[in-house]
C-alpha cells in the first residue's frame, strides 16, 4: 500500500486531509466502523464509546463555523474525549503570529488531535507535514480547506449513499451547483469514483463547473434536466452567498429557476433518488423547500451519519502507530 | 391533567416553556426536587448527580447572555451531561438557514436537550411544537424569551420564597419597576399565583405597567412607599438601560428618586422582609448598595438555588416518557 | 511563616496572586509537584491526575488570551476538574455590573476556583480579598493582571530552568526587553531572586527599563552584546506592538538591529546557555529565528511544563485548607 502523509507504513489513516488517494479497502473500513457506532436497533441512535478517554482533542477553526465545529465536538465528547475549542483567527494570529508557531504551541500543550478548519487551501496538510517532525502521535483533521477539500463531509456523504442505497456499484450520481468553489464536490468525487461509482455527473451552471472535470472520469450537464435522468442520488451543493454578490452569477431567482430542485425536476430522475445536500441549505435558491423536506430528502440522516463518520475516524486515527 | 405542549398525558414535564398553566403540584415537585439537589447539612451547597450522564445539553442562546448560560452549563455539568454551547447568532442564521433549520440540524446532531434563549417572544415553544413532530426525545429549556417568560428565574425566585418564608399561603409579595418589558415579571407572577401568594402587588411608573395586571388579580401602585408597606417579599426588576435611553423614563437619577429600593423605603416593609433581583443589579438605580448589600437581600441565595433548580428541571424533564 | 493573603496560618497557597512574598521552600514544593506530573520515563508528557474531579473551575478572562486560557483549561481538565469559560468583558460588566457583583454572582454558581485575567494591575488581589470574606473556599489564580504580575510564567519559567540547569544557586539570568511594561519579567525577578539565582541582568533600552531594579539587586545593561555574556540564561520578552505604534520605540527594524537575540549575539553567553520566550513570538522583532528553531531554545519546552505548572498550583490550592 503506497505510504502518504495520511497514510504510514501499515497502511493505517494517521491523518485525514483529503480523501484523494485513500485506497479503497481503507475508506470501507471507515464506513464500516462508523456503522458500528449506529444503534444496530435504531440506526437513527448514535452510541457512546470510551475510545479517547483521556484525549484531548482540539477543534482549531482559523474560518468560523458553529455548525461544523459542533459535529466535531460531539462526537469527539462521544468517544469521551476532551474538547478544547479554539477560534484561533481571533487569538494568536492576530498579535502577529505565525501559523506554524501557534501550532508548536498547541502541540506543546499536549493535544493528542487537531481538527482544523483555514480558509486556504492546504494549511491542514501543512500543518499536518509540520507535525509529523516535530510531534508525530498528534493527528490531524482536516474539516475544510479553502477550495481543497472537505474528507469527512465526502464520508459522510459515501456512508449515506450506502445506507439507503446498498452498495455503490451500479449507481449513477449526480452533483449539482457552484463546483468550481466547492472543497464538498472535490472531495465526493474522489471518494465516490474510489468507492466504484461508475458514473459521476457535473451539473451546474458553465461559470461554475471547473474545467478538468471529464479527466476525471465525469459526465458534464449544464442543462439540469437532462442530468438528472435516471439518477439515483442528488447531491445539491450550497450556492455561497458570495458567490451572488459576484459577476458569476445574475441572481438568486434566475439561480433558482435554471438549477434549484424542485419536485419537478426531482421527477425525473428514478422514483427513489435520494436527495442530500451538505448544509446549510439556502431555501428557495439552491433547492425547493418541498424537496429538502419531501420523501426522499436524506439531509437529516447526512447529519446524525456525520457524527458516526467523524468518530470512526477520529478513533481511527488514535489507534494508528505512528 | 390537561395535556399542553409541556407536559404529557402523564402528567409529565416534557418541556418547560412557561410557568403559565403548570398546576401547583406538579409546581411543587420541582421545588422538592431542587432541594433535594442541596446539601441537607449545608443548604447553601450544591451537590452532584449523574442523572444526565451520557446526555447531550445544547446551550442554545441565540441572545447573548454569559451569566444566565453559565447557571445552565454548570447545572448540566453537575448532572454529568455533556454541555456544548452555541452563540447562534453568530453562526448558521448569519448563513441565511432558517431557525428550524438550525433545529432540524442540531437535533440530527443527537441532542437530548435544548436550553434556548432568543429575542423573539415564542420562539422556543416554536422550537418545541417543531421537536414533538420530528424529535420528540428531545427537551426544551426556555431560557428566556423576549417579553414572555423566563420560567427557570421564576422557580428559582419561588424556591427561594419557599426557603426564607416556609410557604407562600400568607404572603404580600411586590414586584417593583418595569413590569411591561419584564418576562421575569410575568413568569413569576404565574408561578406565585398558582402557588397561592394571596397578595402579589405591582409597583412602578405609570408608563412601565401593563394594563391587565388587576384582571391578573395583582394590586397596582405606582408610590413605592405605599405598595411596599407591610409587604413580605420584594422583587426588584432589572431597568434595562435600553428603556432610559427611549422616551419612557428620564433619566435613571429620576428612576432612582421615586423607584430606587433604599433602606429608608424598605423601612416600611415587614422587618423580616426579603429583597430579591434577578441580576445583573444597577447599582444607584432600582437598587441602593445598602439594600443590595443588606442583610434582608437573599439576591446572592437566588443564585445558588437557581443551579438546584435547573438540575431539577433538567432531571425531571430527561425522566419523563415522550 | 509569615501569613499572607495568598499563604494561610499553616503556611499552604490558598491563592496564587504574585510571586512576590512565597517562601523559597513553597516555591520548591510547587516546582516538584509539577515534576510528578510529568511522565518519569518521558519528561515531555504531562500524565492526568483526578485530583480536582467534581470541581469547577471559572477562567474569567476580562482580558483576551486564547492561548493563556486554552494552558489553564487543559490543566484543569487533566486533573478531570469541569471547566467553564467566561470571556467577562463581553458579558455582565457590558451591562454595567461591577467586578465584585460578577464575582459575587459566579461564586455563587458555586466555583471552586477562579483563573482570572485582568488588565488592570491588581484585579485578582481585590477579587482574592473579596472572596476570602465572602466565599473563602474559593481558590483564586492570577492569569495576568495588567503590567503587575503573571506567576505561573515565572513558575514554569523557575521549572525550566531546573530542568535543564539542576539548580538556581551557580546561574547568570539574563532578561532581555521591555522591562519596563513587563508583568512576566517583574514575577520572573520575584521568583529568581528567591530561588537563589545569584545575578540578575536586565538588558533594554533606557525608556524601557523602570528605575528601581537595582534596588532588587539586578544589573542593568543597555547593551545587548554586554549584557548577555557568559549568561546560563536568557529570557527574551515580547514586544508588545502598542509600543511600537506609541513613541517609546522608533521600529521594529532598528529595535531588532540593537536587542533582537540573533545566533551572532547569542554567541557570547555561555556555550551551553539556554533561550527562554514566553510567546507568542515576534520573530524577526525581539529573536531570530535561527535562535528561536535552534538547539538552545527550549521554548516549546516552557509550554509543556507550563501545563504541569499549574497543575501543581490548582492541585495545591484545592487541597489547602480554609
Amino acid at each position: 500500500m503506497p505510504r502518504s502523509i495520511q497514510i504510514n507504513e501499515s497502511g493505517e489513516l494517521v491523518h485525514l486531509l483529503t480523501t484523494e488517494g485513500i485506497p479503497k479497502a481503507l475508506m470501507l473500513r471507515i464506513l464500516d466502523r462508523a456503522k458500528a457506532f449506529l444503534d444496530p436497533k435504531n440506526p437513527k441512535e448514535v452510541v457512546n464509546a470510551p475510545l479517547l478517554d483521556g484525549k484531548s482533542v482540539f477543534n482549531l477553526f482559523f474560518e468560523n463555523s458553529t455548525r461544523t465545529r459542533t459535529t466535531f465536538e460531539i462526537a469527539a465528547k462521544r468517544l469521551s474525549a476532551d474538547v478544547v475549542n479554539l477560534n484561533v483567527q481571533a487569538s494568536s494570529t492576530a498579535k502577529g503570529e505565525s501559523l506554524l508557531d501557534t501550532i508548536d504551541n498547541l502541540a506543546a500543550m499536549k493535544a493528542d488531535m487537531f481538527v482544523v478548519r483555514h480558509g486556504q487551501s492546504g494549511a491542514p496538510t501543512l500543518i499536518a507535514k509540520h507535525i509529523n517532525k516535530v510531534a508525530p502521535h498528534i493527528r490531524i483533521m482536516n474539516a475544510g480547506d479553502g477550495r481543497h477539500a472537505h474528507p469527512t463531509q465526502a464520508l459522510l456523504d459515501a456512508f449515506t449513499i450506502r445506507h439507503f442505497k446498498g452498495d455503490f456499484q451500479h449507481l449513477r450520481v449526480a452533483i449539482v451547483g457552484d463546483i468550481l468553489h466547492s472543497r464538498v464536490a472535490r472531495s465526493n468525487i474522489h471518494a465516490l469514483t474510489t468507492l466504484g461509482v461508475p458514473e459521476i455527473r457535473a451539473i451546474g451552471p458553465r461559470t461554475l463547473l471547473p474545467s478538468g472535470l471529464k479527466e476525471l472520469g465525469l459526465q458534464v450537464y449544464t442543462d439540469l434536466s437532462e442530468g438528472l435522468r435516471d439518477v439515483d442520488v442528488i447531491l445539491t451543493l450550497r450556492l455561497q452567498n458570495e458567490r451572488m454578490r459576484g459577476a458569476m452569477l445574475p441572481s438568486t431567482q434566475e439561480y433558482f429557476k435554471n438549477y434549484g430542485l424542485t419536485a419537478d425536476r426531482l421527477s425525473v430522475a428514478k422514483p427513489d433518488a435520494i436527495v442530500m445536500h451538505p448544509g446549510p441549505m439556502n431555501r428557495g435558491v439552491e433547492i425547493d423547500s418541498a424537496v429538502a423536506d419531501g420523501s426522499q430528502s436524506v439531509i437529516l440522516s447526512q447529519v446524525t451519519f456525520g457524527i458516526a463518520v467523524r468518530m470512526a475516524v477520529m478513533s481511527m486515527l488514535a489507534e494508528a502507530r505512528h
